[in-house]
């Protein structure tokens, strides 16, 4: 028997509910392939800001740390919202925990589930076949370099207008990008051969370095990778206009979590899309929707992509790729049977399909 | 006769093709309201460091301040494109005119042409009565904060690591802030009450304080205006999903650069949009396209998002609000006959309704 320590975030919102179906599944896959679980919560965000004061306490990165992967469900709610530089935020936690455990690399499938494909706002003939991969670089950018706020009672500066003033850094350095890019090539190399490199080349310095960077990376270590540039503007509209030709779209922080969630938003179903953040060590396994606070506690959240974040940890984390393909074609088989949670049913959907968050986890469950 | 001087900026690409109908246009209806345009072109762009060295030379600058209003048609292409750090560009000279003529304000509708409708790749259902207008902050944030490239000797820094390092800053002051919620709010006064500010208030300090003055502003100033704050990673989601219930979208310059063009593609009609840049004299209108030089010098580019903009000049810089509703009614009258450019066209447009550039500039002209 193999045996993996897991470490869970339950978070906020319907974390705890979601994150209880990943680990049915957890189980489930463990028991079918001989292979042992011990799963152990630990506080994260808001939860843990109320609990203890602070969104990451020690012990949770620790407990991380120590563990074979980590399995998160979602962070925040308005309960924490503040514009207040000063108070703690939920969201801390969770860059805390990316920078903490050195998870650079985030990577976001985007694929389309055939018994969902009409939940697209988009026209059928143009997410067919949309199968990509976002390749969002995790602990640079806007996200961590330095920012502060303060009033400027002298009006230093061109315009010399006394008032607050705040400021972000977008910084990367060469390594950063370097092994970012690899990621994006290593991923290409075992999909369709292509990278888009995503920047603003015309107008950012970070962007020009990054540019060079990933074409020196491409030609010198994955001649057999095409590498496209597209500025971010452009593949704002790309992605509407013609989501099925990109393979693998590689960016920074900031341009990755905005793209990453348009991409996610053409598949028309949010609550089926897993990420997931490797870095040198532990890997962590996450949802990309939120926590979701106006539905928390009801049962009714879909659990299904903290199912295939799971899926995503067999896969990564333990080379589990049968295991892996079981808890895929499961939810596929779910989906084709019309079983529906709240947010995936339409019109069509007969009223004795819709199901809770535990029962679409009983029936993942059922199907392994 | 009334009389204004315009500045003709044609820069690149397409540029010269489509500012020539945008001309046509602006002395038919000067022939038809007693008014007066002169017109005189002055270089930008790629065409400008061509010719001097320069994407911006001080005649042009001097030029744009005398007029009483800028008509620029588009600027770049790969013969300019460079991640060399020292070389001249020609978004240069787009973005110091922007900073030149202190443009804050960046206005960009985004409506769909009825006869047009079918060339969104969003379902009908979902685009029917799109009719919002986003408010891009145009002269501060990333695109002017401070930015360096340079080579990292020592290592500095807690990582310790050698190599190159860059940086760019989104910075923004009080008072940037505060004069474009107030432009957001008047333009959401005229049209149905709603401002949808967004920011990434869980991470950036300059969004802190971005959401803060806006609620600021609009609670002292504009109680009867609706605000709204959305996250700029679901607002990307949300302009896929729901684009219609967006009334004013207000935002900083990144931000409102990635998004204007993500909501100009969900029209399926990106050669129809035009845009308006204000600041506290004279204004710039551009199309919100760029100069196309694959198509460039072949007499078929759309010269409609052009001409649009001559509407857009008409009504912001000369409150000829007759005229600029004539244009309007003239593009749309020959949409309706179903005349078409090369990137309008689609399977049903029989060949003999296509028409080029010049063609499509007549064929407005006589609809005046
Ligand atoms: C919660 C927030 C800080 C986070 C981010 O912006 O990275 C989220 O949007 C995501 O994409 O995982
Ligand atoms: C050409 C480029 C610098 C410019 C910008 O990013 O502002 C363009 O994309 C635009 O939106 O007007």
């Amino acid at each position: 028997t193999k045996q993996y320590d897991i470490c869970l975030l339950p978070g906020d919102g319907i974390g705890p509910e979601i994150i209880a179906e990943g680990v049915k599944v957890l189980d489930a896959v463990g028991a079918k392939y001989d292979t042992r679980f011990d799963c152990k919560e630990s506080l994260i965000g808001g939860a843990a800001i109320d609990a203890v004061g602070d969104p990451l306490p020690a012990a949770t990165l620790d407990a991380a740390k120590a563990a074979d992967a980590v399995l998160l469900a979602a962070v925040g709610g308005p309960k924490w919202d503040t514009t207040d530089p000063a108070a703690p935020r939920p969201e801390a936690g969770l860059l805390g925990i990316r920078k903490g455990l050195g998870l650079y690399t985030n990577l976001r499938p985007v694929q389309i589930f055939d018994a969902l494909a009409g939940a697209s706002t988009l026209k059928p003939e143009v997410i067919e076949g949309v199968d990509l991969m976002i390749v969002r670089e995790l602990t640079g950018g806007l996200y961590f370099g330095k920012r502060e706020r303060f009033y400027d009672e002298e009006g230093a500066g061109t315009d010399g207008a006394r008032g607050q003033r705040a400021y972000d850094t977008l910084e990367y350095r060469e390594y950063e990008v370097e092994r970012i890019a690899r990621q994006a090539f290593e991923a290409a190399r075992k999909r369709r051969g292509k990278v888009t490199s995503v920047d603003k080349a015309n107008v950012l310095e970070t962007s020009r370095m990054w540019r060079e960077i990933v074409h020196r990376i491409g030609e010198q270590e994955y001649p057999d990778v095409q590498i496209e540039d597209l500025l971010v503007d452009n593949t704002a509209m790309q992605l509407i206009n013609r989501p099925a030709d990109f393979d693998v779209v590689v960016t920074e922080n900031m341009f990755g979590d905005i793209l990453s969630d348009e991409a996610a938003q053409i598949t028309g179903s949010l609550g089926m899309l897993a990420s997931a953040s490797l870095g040198d060590s532990t890997a962590l396994y996450e949802p990309s929707h939120g926590s979701a606070p106006d539905i928390a506690g009801k049962g009714i959240a879909n659990p299904l992509a903290q199912i295939l974040s799971v899926e995503m940890m067999l896969r990564y984390s333990f080379g589990m790729n049968e295991a892996a393909n079981d808890i895929r074609r499961a939810v596929t088989e779910v989906l084709d049977e019309g079983w529906r949670t709240g947010d995936l049913k339409d019109a069509a959907t007969p009223a004795d399909k819709v199901v809770g968050c535990a029962g679409m986890g009983d029936l993942v469950v059922s199907h392994l």
